[in-house]
């Protein structure tokens, strides 16, 4: 199967050093607009082709890949919709990686491409083609979406496979629901943790710095995802904020029954206290259950 | 210098250890209440005293641990103020490696015992003896707080020099702000993540086992905390919870904009998003600047 890349960061490079791993037989190009993760990659023997022509790349591809933050995948699919459409080969899937599914596949519908939209859940905090690890998806699930205008959702199980992924089929506005739960809503919390303690824009962060030299490693992973990439944050956050904001304010209403614990008449209750975090911790861990 | 040990659980015996590898002439006894913690340091050498009876100990030690959650330390301070005074030495100085400082340093005065505060910044989800670890100070700081009632601070001073960490003197009322910044409010903003997205007690969890099947390492990291030592976690809420109810009011300001920014008419901006994104990050990164 040829395999073209839009983009090929952290996540677009991963799963082509995973193609060139698997022993199968994948052809690979990449483009991407200042054309340096192709470059890198093919020296690196990673992929087959590295293109300065978006649409000689199209032309030669079965399935593309859409490897690029939410909003910059939406630009792509209008493009493959306007100036790049007469590139697209007959039976082509285009399907994407991004981390949000609702605003990308409303995308897709207006330009009327063969789409299945895609996201492997998995990432680390680091980025560009650098970054790419053959081993990042092994074991993780990969969403795929419901298919639009002849869109193969084989192909991209297929993909989801060669990188030892495990496909789970799941429709993007339940996708967007969930993930604005697990993936969003925390990189907000954490967020909104760090400008708490550090003060607000404009604010003098008073105690910081004094505070941040007590600070270990409860701190440190509470707010591991404020020191992400926040051009992805941003994008994420645009294109999936009506799911995040009803968790954040689901969110909101637990944070003012703690402020309410907190401030008892005569005292929080220790037994009290200790019984919800008990709760919380047996539903965590237990999520069947 | 003789120390002895009321309560050996993670902490204390990572000090236990500490001091046993240091090689200096240190003299370490231990009691608990069930006796399980001192029996088994005694057996790995750790310890030169297991001790049944509480007031053999303390009638043994120029310097008095108290290694138990706060509360149980506050019972531990009554204790030594009430039926275990007549044991106390003459000189003897009682600290403590409790993660609040105020309520504690109370009952101290209330008790008249010659008292210096102190907690060492380390410490791990796992608890008891078994976790014990020579190294886990090192390069931490242990914050001292004042002298009470002929408490000898250079004592404190001297445990945490021998177990590798920074003294660095606070007073407790500051030590509580500060903690609640940067330890008690990330545990907090962890178990309200957990109950906004698994359900509250008696509401259906709904889609929590779909949305674990895709969680990964952002919901791992921003959910540890709420992993960790439940009854630990309370008795330090109910023995710091003013300074945390200010820091969670402080929060729930940062929620409320992000909320406010999300539900912005005609969609939010994602350069303003950036904008925030990256200031948090520079604040947290540089919190002297």
């Amino acid at each position: 199967m040829r395999v073209g890349f839009l983009g090929l960061g952290q996540i677009g490079g991963s799963i082509a050093r995973a193609l060139r791993v698997t022993g199968d037989d994948w052809w690979v190009g990449a483009w991407t607009p200042s054309g340096a993760g192709p470059r890198e990659a093919l020296a690196a023997g990673v992929i087959d082709g590295a293109f300065v022509d978006a649409r000689a790349l199209i032309a030669e591809s079965d399935v593309l890949v859409l490897a690029a933050p939410p909003v910059a995948c939406v630009a792509l699919v209008e493009r493959l919709g306007g100036e790049w459409r007469g590139a697209l080969r007959t039976g082509a899937t285009v399907t994407d990686v991004a981390s949000t599914k609702q605003a990308l596949e409303a995308a897709a519908r207006r330009a009327d491409l063969p789409w299945v939209g895609g996201h492997p859940m998995a990432g680390r905090e680091t980025s560009g083609f650098g970054a790419a690890d053959a081993t990042l998806f092994h074991g993780r699930p990969w969403v795929v979406t419901s298919a639009l205008g002849g869109g193969n959702p084989a192909v991209v199980r297929a993909l989801a496979l060669a990188c030892g992924a495990v496909p789970v089929e799941i429709d993007a506005a339940a996708h967007d629901g969930l993930v604005a739960a697990i993936s969003h809503l925390p990189l907000l919390t954490s967020v909104a943790l760090v400008e708490a303690v550090t003060g607000s824009p404009g604010a003098a962060p008073e105690d910081w710095a004094a505070a941040s030299a007590l600070a270990a490693g409860g701190w440190r992973d509470t707010t591991r995802l404020a020191r992400g990439d926040t051009a992805m944050g941003a994008e994420i956050a645009v294109t999936n904020a009506g799911p995040i904001a009803a968790r954040l304010r689901a969110y909101r209403g637990a944070i003012d029954t703690w402020i309410a614990l907190l401030e008892t008449p005569g005292g929080p209750d220790a037994a009290v206290i200790r019984e919800r975090m008990d709760a919380a911790k047996a539903r965590l861990e237990h999520p069947g259950g």
